[in-house]
């Protein structure tokens, strides 16, 4: 049993459903059977578009200083884009994920029932990096003759691509032993499948590629039978949607991870499934897969489950694996047994209600 | 009737099936009625992974002087990638698009028959720049303490932005003729979705989103009732598999064109059904959105479809519509008995007996 103790948890709500999912999270938190040993408090900490609005800081630094002198781990919802570019605002899920070095954006997606489109089940992880490539924003403009040119830099490094790469390899691991134990899907073939588009990009993407593999070659992963796959970044779209239940792991750099995910996402079913974790050495941000949703925002009919998930995955790595398998299996009780769903899943039932019925399940 | 001319046109097969699909393309061209006026000549061209082991070059000089010279129109395979980087050697298709300044990859995708998954259907066009962003291939490495880093320039223009949306533009308005002469699917909204991801890269994908929004806003696309429309590239490709069926015209920046156009192959279940022209001012070269497909060369199995549509979109940009049409309803028609399909489309014709089977229906 992981060590008894407790957590703090930094609550960024940021803006629409994120104000209305994020409840939900700590609502599970507190819900945990005592008899797990662990304890949880929380701080409510301000960022997104509404922020941006009031203090003209789209990320306080006190969230920063907050997050980084007083808390294990976080829970953020989602934060509105300004509909036109706006001087001074830009996305602070981003600034967060590279204020705090959490290098790997980790997006799990399952498959909740078969369907005639998908039959077999589909079970993979997209394991983002979450620190370079175009998301360094680096950016200029300027003018010519005929009109004006943009240019941006995708950076990619070798120590990033390595260290990313190695999580991926760790989590297939992690994976391959929660199958031996659950008897689930025992067989499935361990991979990780490196994603690039080297064949244009020969020296950043030829980078992550090389990076990726050598990380991927050692020991500790070949003694564990995880083989080494690759993709070509539009080869495997196109492959994500002819044979998803064939992928396990997949790594990407930032910018293919954050498309790949999406699409894995419509896969399943919803965005409002998908959960995803931001990690780093030590800490981690659990954050739905889905935007603050305007058009929703307000009738208490967001899925709370995208959050839920969110909040188990940033329990696993804080090495609170009981735990996170206790949320894990109350979401797929709710989910199997199809009564309490939310209207993106063809039910009716509020975020409450979902979240309740996954509490009752704990 | 289009005026009656000669059009010369360059073959250029490439490696692997691109070798079996490409004659297939001549076939149809030479099969085409008298009635139409149209005569057609060839000369054989090379370039590719083969041809860069031969000569040293994977794009000879004489192949883009040719083509420049002497041709209308051409046929483009597809090319084997040297498996590990290989000094000198990069893709021809990504130097002659820029060579011959074919600024748009054009790229219609269109169901067969309704599925469980896509009930309704599915046929819209991913109109791609396809001579800049990523694809400038401007790439550096350096070393660092911590390893190597390499970067690469992402690069947008305001004319090639505004070209390639006033091109998207035109497409969605002959699309709409088409859909009120024939009277299939009148009423669906004539509408160009511009994709960009400018809440991360606000100058880049910023720019091509507000040049983009220039040249759709003119008044030959307003009058006409073209709707525009926007989504981020994540979301894009989460809605292309949601509701693809309510797209119509997509534009996009070079590398989200190329990884959205693969993601809509599978919507409609073979990228060997997926054509693709690139086309510039007064040229345009046809060319399947599949690879070499080594597995398969050889055989003489691989789907000729992609083909025969790439030699009907080359020639609606040659401004030979009528041709276009008789092709086009061939393959429809081939496909919707569904007696002669190539193995991808899990049937058992060879490359020829579909080929003769289209031009049976000419
Ligand atoms: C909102 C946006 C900046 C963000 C990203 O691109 O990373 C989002 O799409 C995500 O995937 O978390
Ligand atoms: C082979 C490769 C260079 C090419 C591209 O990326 O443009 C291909 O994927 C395509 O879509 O034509």
């Amino acid at each position: 049993m992981a060590a008894a103790r407790t957590l703090r948890i930094g609550l960024i709500p940021g803006d629409g459903i994120g104000r209305e999912v994020i409840p939900a999270g700590r609502r599970i938190l507190e819900a945990l059977p005592a008899s797990l040993g662990l304890k949880f408090s929380f701080v409510d900490l301000e960022a997104g578009w509404q922020t941006f609005q009031n203090t003209g800081a789209a990320l306080p630094e006190k969230t920063v200083d907050t997050l980084k002198a007083e808390c294990d781990g976080a829970l953020f919802g989602a934060v509105s884009s300004p509909t036109t570019p706006t001087k001074g605002y830009s996305s602070p899920i981003v600034a967060l994920r590279k204020r705090l070095d959490l290098y790997a954006n980790v997006r799990p997606v399952k498959s909740v029932a078969p369907t005639p489109a998908f039959p077999d089940p589909i079970d993979l992880v997209i394991v983002r990096e979450n620190t370079e490539d175009l998301y360094v924003k680096e950016e200029k403009t300027y003018d010519t003759p005929n009109g004006k040119v943009a240019e941006a830099i995708k950076r990619i490094s070798e120590r990033a691509s390595f260290r990313i790469a190695k999580m991926a390899g760790e989590i297939a691991v992690r994976r391959q032993n929660v199958r031996n134990t659950t008897g689930d899907a025992v067989g499935k073939q361990a991979m990780v499948t490196i994603t690039h588009k080297s064949n244009v990009l020969s020296q950043t993407d030829g980078l992550f590629r090389q990076a990726a593999r050598a990380a991927l070659e050692a020991p500790q992963f070949k003694n564990a039978g995880v083989k080494i796959d690759e993709q070509i970044v539009d080869s495997m779209v196109y492959k994500l949607f002819r044979e998803p239940s064939t992928y396990d792991v997949v790594v990407a750099p930032n910018l293919y991870g954050d498309i790949l995910s999406d699409g894995a996402a419509a896969l399943v079913g919803s965005l409002g499934l998908v959960p995803s974790a931001n990690v780093g050495d030590g800490f981690a941000i659990g954050e739905p897969c889905h935007g603050s949703a305007p058009d929703i925002q307000g009738k208490g009919i967001a899925n709370p489950i995208a959050t839920l998930r969110s909040v188990a995955l940033m329990l696993e790595f804080l090495e609170q694996e009981e735990a996170a398998a206790l949320i894990y299996k109350a979401v797929d009780g709710n989910l199997a047994e199809g009564k309490l769903l939310s209207p993106d899943m063809g039910g009716k039932a509020t975020t409450d209600q979902v979240t309740e019925d996954v509490i009752r399940r704990l």
